[in-house]
């Protein structure tokens, strides 16, 4: 018996064998399909058309999503623990709206509840392991994390000033109609969004532009620089190995001899 | 007396102590909110709804801010350095708008002074300090300036000759009445902002767009790549060791002698 | 015989001889003008002007193809390879659509084949080996290739929940009328594309949007960390000797033994 | 004599000297002010209200670079060298348009010559020579010319084929009249810079306009990443000076001792 759960489990859990890539593989497919099948449900056209199909459609994926929650609990050595991650709360999100509505009345609580469905993409991101240097993609972003947030305060900042300059500037007459509009014109404009929903009319106002364009595309150099320079310097940390005689680091990775004392590297 | 002005002086002044800290935390919430509240007052719906509670609320931030660089006055070793520094003058703009707002009638002027008050923003910068790091980001930025500004002046130079040209192309006709309006037009596009509001009619028009839009869309390679390679090159000196007999940092990683004293390194 | 195919040999597949290089420019000058002729006859106004004319090029386009495409067929090695290879079946789809031009009627589907004749566009990507770095380049975005996979999951991820989100917002009324729109909306958010044709019109709708863009506005840092780092790691490759016993290459600046076979470098 | 025009050709030339400095700024405030003159001229509201006025200050102006394009080639050591040279010929053509204007009837052959009067802005870029680290800008960027070159191929073929794609897609009911308008569309999209003027209605269409968006938004990273990597390898060959006893090299700016053998560095 517990061999056949241990067997299990590496196929749910893990991707080392055949069948657990196998099994990730039609998990993947799965959850697109599902995920497509929600968006395509919300287009009034294709609801009309097909809108039934996209219902059995639609409990055939939950079936599947059920089973497979409920192998993961089981065969898991701590279910409890699988119950309670990032991921266990997410495959049960993707279940539970489902079930929720067969007992709610239509209308948009209904709708909103339907829609919780998508948060199955989410569990495409497990697939991510399956990736070379995911991991060390995410050390990167974790470590420059404090000097990303000085950043936002610093756009912050800037987005706040520049839109109440521009509610002074401009007025109601120019679509300024509050300072909140003012910083999400501000916002829209420092990212180089540029709906063009709000804009300038008059000559300052569209000076007060130019400047934050520019600021906003010299200063999205901050964000690159941080996290390219973690990038390239973690980057050295991966490629290398101490040598035992002399102590030089930062072998590359294929190296066997040491490139200052020639003595052989483990 | 000292004894208990230092003690203030940790509390107000630094962040070392969990009494700081806590009173920094304190700060950073009574800003935030007291910036919401006057974004909040400026939009129509909420002035009639609260205006009223807001107006109170107002004064309950003015007073602290006002109780707060009253003790900073206080507490600090020198007063009138602290008055006259950035954040002293910051601090001071924070309250000074609500005092002056009593003696104005109403009308624009007075609007202008109560948005004033949005100025208490740049006090968030104030706790940058927290983070790591940001004084390394600061540094980098200063080492970057003077490529920075060449890199504005070509970006200036081919603004103006593009919106000149652009002026010639399309004419009032296209809604480029003067060259100022080519300009904003130029920087519009080039920064990849694109808000729509004046866009090419004309073929050459469209082959010219599109060109600035390519020049743009590559030369942000420039200054991403000023940053990064000042934050790559200044990187090594936070992860490098310090020189036991004279003191200098910033050795390369695989340094065996120290640059400045040839002392061994450890 | 022999001595003659391998002169038009070297003169059509490489490019050290001048008469080769004179060939590629030749090449060249044709396709660009090929290309431009094809775009140009479908500008309703160039073609009722110069129609007849921009056909009878056409076929001297085509002949001038078909005699290449015979020569390389004739003077390759291994003709089935050549056939079989990227460029070859680009080589012939430069000339087919014009020949199936004649047995078609007119209407969509001959327009259709003769746009195809477009794809000749791409036997410019060939002239790229005669660029110094191109392989260099193409081989660091090879090996960015799984983060970069990564970072369009998350990216695609977080445009499926944001457009979601901002259809339960904003609903039909504000032009969001299906999922897929919202995800439309999403997606042309966070790449700061901004065309303004589906916008918010809510105060909570401008919240997502605003957060929305900083967010792509941040994470462009991503992608660009990924293969600037990549493309400094490398770098060090060109720059590096190779070792004189076992040919190893790519050894760090300061390596004085092949990391290979521990053989003392140059 | 020649002591004089020595002296003058440092005050003009040269900016080591307080007066070549003094002389700099001068001419940077003269051209400065002239641009913005011949702006402020395009606009109809300020031709009426100052014309005659800044008629008399562009002829001040004028005189002013006359009297210095005179003496500049009476100071020169080869004066038909610099006649030649890019910034003689700007130096010209800052001059020849306020006199050609006097030749020439009203119209719009004045307006185009006397537009050219701002070609004077290029005289700007001489003043790049006052920052350091501009000359190793300029060649880290001239070395990453090859890859960019192949990067605008790669571009440019994917706009035509995407722009192509989307003519055949959407058709002139859509806005797309013919493959070049297809093509600004693409160009418009893969920048990002969004001018919303064309835009897709079709399902298919807003598909492709996604796909397009994030190839634009994930390929800056190209352009990106060379110059990054040229800087940052080019930064190292900056602060490298060579040991004269073991041959180490890369050394920091600063360095005055081997950090490999301890030598003193020259």
């Amino acid at each position: 018996m517990t061999t056949r759960r241990e067997r299990w489990r590496e196929i749910i859990f893990e991707a080392e064998t055949p069948a657990g890539k196998a099994f990730d593989v039609v998990l993947l497919v799965l959850i697109s399909l599902s995920v497509i099948a929600v968006m395509a449900e919300s287009v009034k056209e294709v609801r009309k058309a097909v809108g039934p199909q996209l219902y059995v459609l639609e409990w055939i994926f939950t079936g599947f999503f059920t089973v497979e929650y409920a192998a993961r609990l089981w065969a898991s050595r701590r279910p409890g623990a699988y119950a309670r991650s990032f991921y266990g709360i997410v495959d049960l999100l993707s279940i539970l709206p489902s079930y929720l509505g067969l007992f709610l009345p239509g209308g948009h609580a209904l709708m909103v509840v339907r829609v919780l469905r998508l948060l199955r993409i989410f569990r495409v991101l497990k697939m991510a392991r399956h990736v070379n240097g995911a991991e060390h993609l995410m050390r990167a972003l974790v470590a420059s994390r404090a000097k990303i947030t000085v950043f936002f305060m610093v756009l912050a900042t800037i987005s706040l000033i520049a839109g109440t300059l521009m509610y002074l500037i401009e007025g109601e007459k120019g679509g300024f109609t509050s300072i909140p509009v003012g910083v999400y014109w501000a916002v829209v404009t420092i990212t180089t969004l540029g709906y063009g929903d709000v804009t300038p009319s008059s000559g300052w106002g569209q000076v007060l532009t130019a400047f934050l364009a520019l600021t906003g595309y010299a200063i999205i150099a901050v964000p690159t620089g941080i996290v390219t320079a973690e990038l390239t310097r973690t980057d050295g940390d991966d490629s290398s190995g101490t040598c035992p005689s002399c102590g030089a680091h930062g072998h590359l990775p294929d190296a066997r001899f040491c490139r200052r004392c020639g003595a052989t590297l483990k």
